[in-house]
């Protein structure tokens, strides 16, 4: 299934799209894509439903984060060996972690704001992936059974204030709107290998990422077995898991986002995104 | 007014000290203490009830964190001249910025959980700050007009996890119980000058932490301003301002938290916790 959610920010409706790619409302039945209905028997009520039966929604509504009430965005940096030579770093040895504030989360066709000073905001397409049900010291061989889905995330990133603004990198990742997450919430059944999926990022018609998941140095078991380690993990969680080669950042010479550029950027099956960016007031 | 959230983890429910320090039950008045009951309009309504009409909580319920529905749990780093100097680490040029998991929060006397391969769990006495009202841009002289109020956190650290496993502290400040916050959240009309309050934190009655909020690098309002640069704040955002000297990392030889050990903390006018330490199964 394809689950999303739609309408204006933070009063999204939650929906599914239909075998015409249709959105067909389903506020009658859930009350959010979120929480336990994120669970294996949250979403198997949702896939006994006759989709016909559910209203078609009109129009071109504004399509909202595919996940509601997201507690925490976790994020995997250098996890793309590809990327972290370009970004001048060592491959780690373990998945390196950091938190997006959950202030960031935006539709995955949102306008992205350049914050106020910023002189180098970039891109990065990433995995997400949605968990579904509570998970603490989880092994690799479950770590699967705890994903309710996957989804496209733009992991922004401004760099300057991420690298030079005195330590952690959490303050170049969290500006109002860094966070586009969606169209949808494919459903672990759909996505037959999470590490096989090709992933691409355009700015102004130019492709600068072009890669696939299949080069991840830490693969979305290892890292949700991993990150269990150190915390619980909640239905609604998401973990984006690090972007391949080709940010602005790795440019000759570095490149940033400009007010007015386009992005586009899409996974295999799990759809895409567009956005345009802006100054901050 | 000291407002505080009462019963059975993930289930509190809105309370409120009154002058003979019995809880009163405010949850027919409010929701829970949280989002926009946080508001200068919200915290009116609460002050302007009379208390003795409200029910007298009977018994001695578990007490959770004063604050309900975190968005943002935020910590600053070395924030007290003498701890950096006893972590080894500089003082920094601006307020060092990462994040708690919101998963990791917890009642301000509920047992502390000591995670999995854990040998360096370590306490820290921290100032707490409530945000109030929506906060982006915001100057210094207008910051505090932004605080809901103050509370007493205890920012649990697993110092190897933190330094030593690929980076990013998160990994050492997000286990579940890392997060005990109360026991009241005081309104910030109750508190005179939040960079005057002395706090302290004894272990098994050793007194390790004993300082003022006097000796803080970067102030409240400093640190919220530096903050809604590169993040928006939201109401019932939690911002844990930092440590005065007497961390177990700090110790010589190093002290760090085991089984059974027993844990007070408090801060002036904000109340005391108390913890004891187990292992995670």
């Amino acid at each position: 299934m394809k689950l999303l959610r739609f309408g204006e920010m933070n009063a999204e409706k939650p929906g599914v799209l239909d075998a015409d790619g249709n959105i067909r409302d389903l506020s009658g039945v859930v009350g959010d894509i979120a929480g336990d209905v994120l669970s294996a028997e949250g979403l198997a009520k949702i896939a006994a439903l006759d989709l016909n039966s559910l209203p078609v929604v009109d129009g071109n509504p504004r399509i909202g984060a595919c996940v509601g009430h997201v507690g925490k965005f976790i994020c995997i940096g250098l996890n793309y060996s590809d990327h972290a030579a370009e970004a001048g770093m060592q491959v780690p040895e373990e998945p390196v972690t950091f938190f997006k504030a959950t202030s960031a989360i935006c539709g995955p066709n949102d306008d992205i704001e350049i914050p106020r000073g910023s002189v180098k905001t970039d891109w990065e397409v990433e995995l997400g992936v949605v968990i579904g049900k509570h998970t603490k010291y989880v092994s690799e061989e479950e770590a699967l059974d705890h994903v309710a889905g996957y989804c496209v995330v733009n992991d922004l990133s401004e760099r300057d204030f991420q690298l030079h603004r005195s330590g952690q990198w959490v303050k170049g990742k969290s500006a109002d709107t860094f966070g586009p997450i969606g169209p949808w919430l494919v459903t672990r059944d759909e996505v037959e290998d999470p590490q096989n999926l090709s992933m691409y990022l355009d700015v102004n018609g130019h492709r600068y990422q072009d890669g696939s998941t299949k080069t991840m140095v830490f693969g979305v078991a290892q890292v949700i077995s991993h990150l269990s380690q150190f915390m619980s993990l909640q239905p609604g969680d998401v973990i984006s898991t690090g972007t391949p080669p080709g940010v602005g950042m790795g440019q000759k010479p570095e490149t940033y986002l400009k007010p007015g550029d386009k992005m586009e950027l899409g996974i295999e099956g799990l759809g895409v995104q567009k956005q345009v960016t802006y100054a901050a007031e």
